[in-house]
C-alpha cells in the first residue's frame, strides 16, 4: 500500500473509464449487474492481451533454445493439488459477520482498541476540550471499546476518527490515545466479540478467522460425491511439474532447460479488488527452469530476474515504475531458497507484478512421493541420479495489461491546427503490444483517388499487421481517436501521395506528433523492425 | 459412425503413439494414472495449437474489417446460463448401473430383445441346427431375454452374437431372429428391468434414463449454498451475446459485423472418447455474425459455410476428407433457421468438425428478457429498432488439431543414400500451422566453419519463426526426425555454402524430399509467402 509519486497523476477512475469507453475491458455479465471478480476484454483489450501473450511466448519460447512450451489442462487430477500442498494450505483467513452475512479477509479487516487516558481525580473541566495538562501520573488508561475499518489507503486515519466519535458518543472525558492498528488475524479471542462488524457497526457478530481454501471446486463425471471432487487450477505451474518426465523423455532437452505455459488460473478471492489486478479468473505466464542440483542457483535466479526486468521494459514499462522486493528469509516456505518480486508502481500502490522464486526441488519431490513415479534424471557427468531444482518466474497477463495501461496513460494539452489549446488523451503503448499498429487514413473520403490508394495500402498491411482504416471526420480528430487507443503510427494518404512522384505518405508519430513523409517500403521496414 | 475409406489406412493407435512419442499430446496427470477426459499438449502440440489459433485469429479478425475480437470470462453470472437455456436443457440422458456404479450415456448404450421363432408343433430335430424349413405359419415368436452393448463400430454384430449365446445357454430351440438395435432412450419402462448391464452382464440394475446436466458447477465466493452456484461455460458463444451491446456502443462497428472469441469451454461428458475429439475440457473458436433482421440470412449462412471450408483447406485439410451435413428441419430447435456441419473423415468415422448455425435473434432476445436490458439497435434506414439476427460458425481447436494430425500422417517406404528401402513417418502439416517452420542443420558438427554459418542463420530466423537447430547424427536421420514432426523445410549448411560464391544452402522439402540450392534472401521470401 505504499505511495507511488511517479503515478500520482493517473487515477484508476480515469483508467477504468477509458477501458470501458474504448472497449478494452468490461465487467463480466454487465447486463446482469456484473459478476464480482470477473472481467471481459473487448475488441481492443483482446488484441492487447493477445499481443502481450505473443511477445512473451516469442521471447520466452521461440527465440530461446533452452525453453519449450506446454499447455496442460485447467482441471487436473485432484491428487496433483494434494501433493502440491494446495488442498491443505492454499487458504486465506476468513471472518464472517453472522448478522449481515458479509465475509471479510481477516488480514484486510483492521481494528483498534479505543483507549482513553482518564484523570484519576475528578477535576472541573470542559469534557470537549482535550485535557492537555494531565500527566501520565494523574491518569489511568481505559479501553472504552473497539473500532474497525476495511483496508484502504487511509485505514489508520479512519480508525482514529471512529475512535474519536466513539469517545464523543459515550461522553467520556480524558485524552484519546493514538490508535494501534491491527488486523483480525492478530485479534485475541476475547477481543473478537468486542470488535464491530464493518457491515453493521455493532460488535458481537464477527467470527474468529478460519482458513478458507481459495481453490474453486467442481465434480467431474456424473457422481456428486467426494470421490468426484476436482479443482480449477490456482496456478499453471503444477502442469510443468506433473509433465516434467514426459517432456524430458520426448522433448530432446538437456539441463538447464525450461518449460513455459500461458493459461487461465482461478482463485476464489474473498475480496477481489483493484480492477483486474486481483480477480477470481486470470491468466498466467509461468516458466519452470530446471537446473542441476549442483548448479549455482543464486546466479541463475539473478539472471532470470534481470531477464524479466528487461522483458518488461521491452514492452514499454518504464524503469522508473519498476522496483525489486526481496522476500525476507524468515517469511519463506521451508523449501524456498529465495523469492524476489518485481514490483510495479500502480495508482493504488507499489504491488507485485512478477515473482521469481527459487524453489529447490520441492515440487518434483512431492509429486515423486505422491505418485510413486521417480522424477529423477541421470547425470552423464557424475553418473548419479538426482531430482532437478527449479527457478520459477511467474507473472499475470492481466497485471501486465493493467501496468501498460497505467504507465501509458496521459492527458496532455496540445494545440490544434488553429493554435487553440485542446486536451488529448494518449496511451503510449509500445509498438510490440499496441492493439492497432497503424491507422490508414485517406485525407478526404470523397476523393476516390485518395481512397483507392488508402484501401490498397490497408489491404497490404493487414496481411501481417493489425491495422485500422478510418475515413470518418477531420484528420485531427482521427489522430486523436488513434492516440486514445495507443496506435503508434498514422499513415495519411494525401494529395502529395497521388500528385508527387515516388508515392509517399504522411507518417504521423503518436508520442511526438511529428510528421514526415515515408514510402511504402520504408513503412514496412519500420514495422518489421519495431513490431516483432 | 459412418466409415471413412479415405482414412482407412491411418489408425488412431498410430496417431496416439506418435502424439505421445514426439511430445504433441499427453494424457493429463499421467503420473497419477491419468484423468479421464483431460489432455495436455506437449512442446510440439502447444506450438501446433497456438498456430491453429493464430491462423484463425489473423484470418477471422485481423484481416477482416467486419469482425472484432473478444475474450470473455469462463465463469459468468449464472443467470447467463438460465437465459440461454443451458441450466434447463443442456443435458445428456444418463443411465446408472446400481450394482457396478457405472454410468452410461443412454444414447450410447444399445440393446435388443432376443426373439426366437419357436415351432408350434413338436418335431424331432437337432436343436443346434437351424430350422430352415419352418414357415411362419408353424411358429410363434418368443422373446427369451435381452442383450446389451456399448456403442462401437460393430454394435449390431456384437448384439447378434450375444443373442445367439443367450439362446444357446438357455437351450432354446427355434430360429433366432435378426436383432433390432435400439438405444436406452427408446426402451419401454417394462423393458428396462430386463436389459442386462454392460458392467455385470445381468439385468435388473439399470435405471431409466435421466437428464444429466453437462455444465460443471462450482461456487463463487465464500458461501457454499445454492445462491453461490456458478458454471464453467460450456461454450464461448454466450460471451458474445452478453457483451453485444458493450461492443456495439464502443467498437465503432456497423451491421453486418461479427464478434469472435477463442477460449476454453468445459462439458462434463458422461463418456469422453476418441482421444481429444470429445474431451471434458476443450478449446473453441466461435464467431457470432450479427445481421439485419431483414437480411438474406440463407445467403449469409452459405457464405460463412464456404468461408469455413476454404479456411480448413488453407491450413492443409484435403477437400477429400471434408463433407457437409445439413441438419434435418425436424431436428432443429424451434428458433433455428438451419444448421450445416462441416464433417471430417476421422479414422473412427465421419464426424462433426465445424457447425455453422443460423440462430435467428433467439439468444439476444432471451438475454433482453432475462436481464431487462433491451438488445435492440436502431436502423438508420427504416428508423426502426430491431434485435439483430446471427450466423454462428463454431469449431473446436482440439478437433482441428486431431484432423490435421490424421490427414497429415503417413508412413512411406523410401530409399536411403545407399538405395536400401527404409520406412519414414511424415506429418504433412501446412507451413501455416507446422510447429517448426525450418530446421537448420550444419552438415557436420565438428566443422566450426559450417557450425558458425548455421548458428548465424538460426539466430536470424528465430527472430520471426519457430525454428529448430540440430547438429546431432547423420543428415538423413536428422531429415527423418523433422519429417516426423511435420517440419516443411530443412536447410543444410554444407561445403558448397562456405566454399562457393554467393552463399547458398541446401533446401530440402519435406513432402517431395527434393533438394535445391537457395540463398538466405530466397529463404526469407519463401517463409514470408508460405507461413502467414
Amino acid at each position: 500500500m505504499s505511495d507511488s509519486p511517479a503515478l500520482a497523476a493517473v487515477s484508476m477512475d480515469a483508467i477504468v473509464a477509458l477501458a470501458k469507453r474504448r472497449g478494452f475491458i468490461f465487467q463480466s455479465s454487465e447486463i446482469y449487474g456484473g459478476f464480482n471478480g470477473f472481467f471481459d476484454y473487448g475488441p481492443l483489450g483482446a488484441e492487447l492481451k493477445k499481443n502481450i501473450r505473443d511477445c512473451w511466448w516469442n521471447d520466452m519460447v521461440r527465440r530461446r533454445d533452452d525453453v519449450v512450451g506446454l499447455e496442460s489442462s485447467i482441471i487436473m487430477h485432484p491428487k496433483v493439488w494434494e501433493a502440491s500442498g494446495h488442498v491443505a494450505g492454499f487458504t486465506d483467513p476468513l471472518v464472517d459477520c453472522k448478522v449481515s452475512k458479509q465475509r471479510y479477509r481477516a488480514d484486510q479487516l483492521f481494528f483498534a482498541a479505543v483507549i482513553v487516558a482518564i484523570p484519576k481525580t475528578e477535576t472541573k473541566q470542559d469534557l470537549n476540550s482535550p485535557s492537555e495538562n494531565l500527566t501520565t501520573l494523574d491518569v489511568e488508561m481505559a479501553t472504552i471499546g473497539y473500532v474497525s475499518a476495511l483496508e484502504s489507503e487511509k485505514t489508520a486515519a479512519e480508525l482514529q476518527e471512529k475512535a474519536e466519535e466513539l469517545k464523543r458518543k459515550k461522553g467520556i472525558r480524558g485524552r484519546l490515545q493514538p490508535v494501534q492498528v491491527r488486523d483480525m488475524t492478530e485479534a485475541q479471542p476475547d477481543e473478537i466479540v468486542l470488535i464491530p462488524s464493518p457491515a453493521t457497526g455493532e460488535p458481537g457478530s464477527l467470527t474468529p478467522p478460519r482458513a478458507f481454501n481459495m481453490m474453486f471446486e467442481t465434480h467431474v463425471g456424473p457422481m456428486r460425491d467426494s470421490s468426484a471432487i476436482a479443482y480449477l487450477r490456482p496456478e499453471t505451474a503444477q502442469g510443468m511439474f506433473v509433465d516434467f518426465k514426459n517432456v524430458w523423455d520426448t522433448g530432446r532437452v538437456k539441463l538447464p532447460f525450461g518449460i513455459a505455459q500461458i493459461g487461465k488460473s482461478f482463485r476464489n478471492e474473498i475480496t477481489p479488488r483493484n480492477f483486474i489486478f486481483r480477480s477470481r479468473e486470470f491468466e498466467q505466464m509461468e516458466m519452470e527452469y530446471f537446473i542441476h542440483e549442483d548448479a549455482d542457483w543464486a546466479k541463475c535466479h539473478e539472471e532470470w530476474i534481470t531477464w524479466c526486468e528487461a522483458w518488461l521494459k521491452s514492452i514499454g514499462l518504464p524503469a522508473s515504475h519498476l522496483s525489486r522486493h526481496t522476500h525476507p528469509k524468515e517469511k519463506l516456505a521451508f523449501y524456498s531458497r529465495g523469492t524476489v518480486d518485481i514490483m510495479f508502481a500502480y495508482p493504488f500502490g507499489v504491488q507485485e507484478l512478477w515473482g521469481i522464486a527459487a524453489r529447490g526441488n520441492y515440487d518434483l519431490t512431492q509429486h515423486a512421493n505422491a505418485s510413486g513415479k521417480p522424477q529423477e534424471i541421470f547425470d552423464e557427468g557424475t553418473k548419479k541420479k538426482f531430482v532437478p531444482h527449479v527457478i520459477e518466474p511467474a507473472v499475470g497477463v492481466d497485471r501486465i495489461l493493467l501496468a501498460v495501461l497505467c504507465a501509458g496513460y496521459a492527458e496532455e494539452d496540445v494545440k490544434d491546427d488553429k493554435g487553440a489549446v485542446e486536451k488529448r488523451t494518449v496511451l503510449r503503448f509500445s509498438p510490440r503490444i499496441a492493439p492497432v499498429k497503424v491507422a490508414v487514413l485517406p485525407l478526404l473520403k470523397n476523393k476516390p483517388e485518395l481512397v483507392a490508394v488508402a484501401q490498397a495500402l490497408h489491404a497490404k498491411l493487414k496481411r501481417k499487421y493489425a491495422v485500422f482504416y478510418d475515413e470518418a471526420g477531420a484528420i485531427g480528430r482521427r489522430y486523436r481517436r488513434q492516440d486514445e487507443i495507443g496506435t503508434p503510427w498514422c499513415v495519411t494518404i494525401d494529395f502529395d501521395t497521388i500528385e508527387k512522384p515516388g508515392q509517399t505518405f504522411t507518417l504521423r508519430e503518436r508520442d511526438s506528433m511529428a510528421q514526415k513523409r515515408i514510402t511504402e517500403a520504408e513503412l514496412f521496414a519500420l514495422l518489421d523492425e519495431q513490431v516483432y
